[in-house]
């Protein structure tokens, strides 16, 4: 397989719905060096995050790749953790109180769920983040932001704590852009935490808490011992590994407020400018069309379609199927999973498998080609297109159902192909599957000698085979190996 | 299979091999309340680790599965990662170094190489630790460290640079107890390194260090802008996750000196004694009886083992067989590695798997047993037993040969079995495979359904039966059945 980048004639230039304008706008990178910066807000991870979460992540790991996959750019892509910080509405921090559930020390919370979340998008083919900085461990850096602020005059300290002061940034800046909302709103939605009876304002957010004694996660700090802030993480960590001012913010739709417009603030108060160039938000996975949350109890976890369950009739998909599934409507439309749209995707990722196999298998080469370079690239060009209208993913998919069929007629013989055009379409297929759409097919004939069951399964069926040709049932033995040369697996017959 | 933990009836009390005192010592645990703590000096993540590495954490995977197969036992284990302060000869950070060369932020080194590690271990079915803290996440503990270090007297600073005063140390202390060398050895091998030439002598070490501008890692301070030495880390972290005082502290024998003990050293001026009660030392593995490392180019990786390579002939061993090679020599000992043995542990890996499956299948009950209680258990309480001695897997391996000669007496109906013995030694035979040597074989049937390669095999085995039972070939198809039922995947024929 190419490990090359392929290089496009001529396609549209990118172009990114920015949540701050709502505008779709043309995509123009911040540095000149072609280093794409883009940060994503992580999982709070006290608990196990379930399909709505990781659509989020799978559609940024979509949004990685398609610039890893440009012949001109770079991009370090960083995704945090918070394992401090994020509270409930009781005031309580949602891993201290889990811990405090189950007997355990919270940072052994953290690493549980830290753990449980990677190995669930790993299942699911996302490649890893360049950066996946943790909270907790970005203390000092937090407390070099908020000293900036407090310099800056727009927080204060009050008791041990310090706040943001949103009255006192309003006079200056503005607050609520990136949620379009109207103050009023805002100060009538402030969540009323317990143990914040300290603020000016009801809706001025904490930078630091001062911490309890019964609190477990605290540090020394200028303010005495406490905690930093949940908004206030990501600014410092964006901040130190990206820059003041970088390419792209993701997030699920959720964080928009008071998340993210706390970011801003944060960011503008030292900076006069926000952190990040384009704000890319993730709409919601919804079932029955009711928005999927751990509050309501409507959540469906991967495991539940990976494994035998109700939600999959006890036939488990593939995690290629689900995501696809994740990435089928357009990430800034609803998305309602049932088992006909995981159907169709399951039947889509079988497809794309058998083609990559096929194709990749296929000798029967034409020198009197009746495909032609113009042919493929063009429907490239609308593939790549699609992308480049917003990562337009379904608009995407109907585009790249010209591929396999015309990957279907070469294979079936009903289009004669060269092996020059041969190569240029397994090249762009491979874009598109493999580092697009993050296909791991690739890794299968390793995983084969490493599965137990693989190998099991592989030494029954040619113990079968070895059974017919004794029999001189070639008939039955040559389906068995053409089947299994299907599967990338190929037999020599040399007795 | 039995969640529950096996109850033993008479076995003798683990004894363990103390390098403080170099002598085995009978273990009692720190605290009444059953938690043990283990703190295990991870990697230093700047490049892959080799099989000696994964030597010393596979022994250490062993012990907490150990730990936490006993009934009366829990066990918090912390594993830190490295990611600053570990410096080379010439007093650059081994991860910055490493990202200068390869053009990158430090922490995307530290980030790849550390997943890296992480998917190393979990192929080798190691367990996840508790908490696996990370250097550049404890800067405000490790700060907190050097200040107590500071008031107690045995620290000055200098130039911006904070460091241990080893003669100040020695007028109360020892100095060396655990490497037992003489100071004047330690002094002359003393690494000299570029820019500490503000020390009052060669050999004390550095808390903090001034950074350069050129520097990347660093953080404010009291004493300016800089970075922690490499000792502090594991103080800070073990400390903060297991308290002053814990159990057990492990790591490769290269790390008694100096690592271990300055360690030492430091928790011993802020409280009068070491961290750690019994301190656990792994020796190395040898290639041609030549320490395998870095430097000298001899050494192995996981992949070269797990992939077609010159070091398996072309035929990739499992990574069972791998984790049990590793396991093969008593922790203490030189394991030195060769095709010989590695082909030895591929047998007994197939041995074992083929007996768990096997058992598990079984069903001729003979309410006339042949095999009881006593037989099984005597065989189980010596393979206990030697574990307790000291973790002495080579022991364990020779007696553990008498259940694998119990079970395929069993499975070839030479020795009758009850229901009750037969799920006893189940029992018992699970204990050691999937608990303490940590084969995972339980989690086939979930990879066979999530892997590509693993369905497809499975699909086309279905269908050829379908067609021997169309074509009412039933001998056929049930032979099928049953292979199929040996590998753990049990088919339900209801039409």
């Amino acid at each position: 397989m190419s490990k090359d980048k392929v290089v496009f004639a001529a396609t549209k230039p990118l172009v990114v719905h920015n949540s701050l304008t709502d505008k779709k706008e043309e995509f123009i990178a911040e540095h000149d060096s072609g280093l794409i910066g883009m940060y994503v807000c992580g999982p709070t991870v006290y608990s196990e995050v379930h399909l709505g979460n990781l659509r989020t992540f799978v559609v940024f790991d979509l949004i990685y790749r398609y610039f890893l996959s440009h012949s001109k750019t770079n991009v370090r892509y960083v995704r945090n953790i918070t394992d401090v910080g994020h509270l409930e509405d009781d005031g309580e921090d949602r891993i201290s109180k889990k811990a405090k559930i189950e007997k355990v020390e919270p940072m052994e919370v953290a690493t549980r769920y830290t753990n449980d979340f990677k190995e669930q998008l790993y299942k699911l083919n996302c490649k890893n983040p360049s950066i996946e900085p943790i909270a907790s461990g970005h203390i000092i850096e937090q407390i070099d932001v908020i000293k900036e602020i407090i310099a800056k005059g727009y927080a204060y300290e009050s008791n041990g704590s310090v706040y943001f002061d949103i009255e006192k940034f309003r006079t200056k800046h503005e607050y609520g852009e990136l949620s379009n909302r109207l103050i009023d709103d805002l100060i009538s939605n402030s969540r009323k935490l317990k143990s914040q009876d300290d603020k000016k304002n009801q809706h001025d957010f904490a930078l630091w808490k001062k911490a309890d004694n019964e609190h477990i996660m605290k540090w020394n700090s200028p303010w005495g011992e406490g905690f930093p802030g949940w908004h206030l993480e990501c600014t410092a960590m964006s901040q130190k590994y990206l820059g003041k001012r970088f390419d792209i913010h993701g997030g699920g739709m959720d964080l928009k407020f008071p998340h993210h417009e706390c970011e801003i603030a944060q960011s503008v108060s030292i900076y006069n400018e926000g952190p990040a160039n384009y704000w890319i938000h993730t709409n919601m996975l919804t079932n029955n069309n009711k928005k999927m949350s751990k509050s309501t109890g409507n959540s469906i976890l991967l495991k539940d379609l990976l494994l035998p369950s109700k939600y999959n009739k006890q036939k488990p998909y593939s995690n290629h199927a689900v995501r696809l599934f994740l990435l089928s409507a357009h990430y800034r439309s609803v998305l309602d999973i049932s088992i006909k749209a995981l159907d169709d995707c399951e039947i889509l990722a079988k497809n794309i498998i058998d083609n990559c196999f096929s194709l990749g298998d296929f000798k029967n080469f034409n020198k009197k080609s009746q495909v032609n370079y113009e042919e493929i690239e063009n429907i490239a060009i609308k593939c790549q297109n699609a992308l480049n209208d917003d990562f337009n993913t379904p608009k995407f998919f109907a585009e790249f159902t010209s591929f396999n069929k015309l990957i279907k007629k070469v294979v079936n013989g009903e289009l004669n192909i060269d092996k020059k055009n041969h190569s240029d379409l397994m090249s762009f297929y491979q874009h598109f599957t493999r580092i697009i759409l993050g296909f791991g097919y690739e890794n299968l004939p390793v995983k084969e000698y490493t599965e137990k069951v693989g190998i099991d399964l592989l030494s029954l069926l040619l113990m079968i085979r070895d059974n017919f040709r004794q029999k001189a049932d070639y008939e039955t033995s040559d389906f068995i190996r053409d089947e299994l040369s299907k599967l990338g697996i190929d037999i020599n017959d040399k007795d």
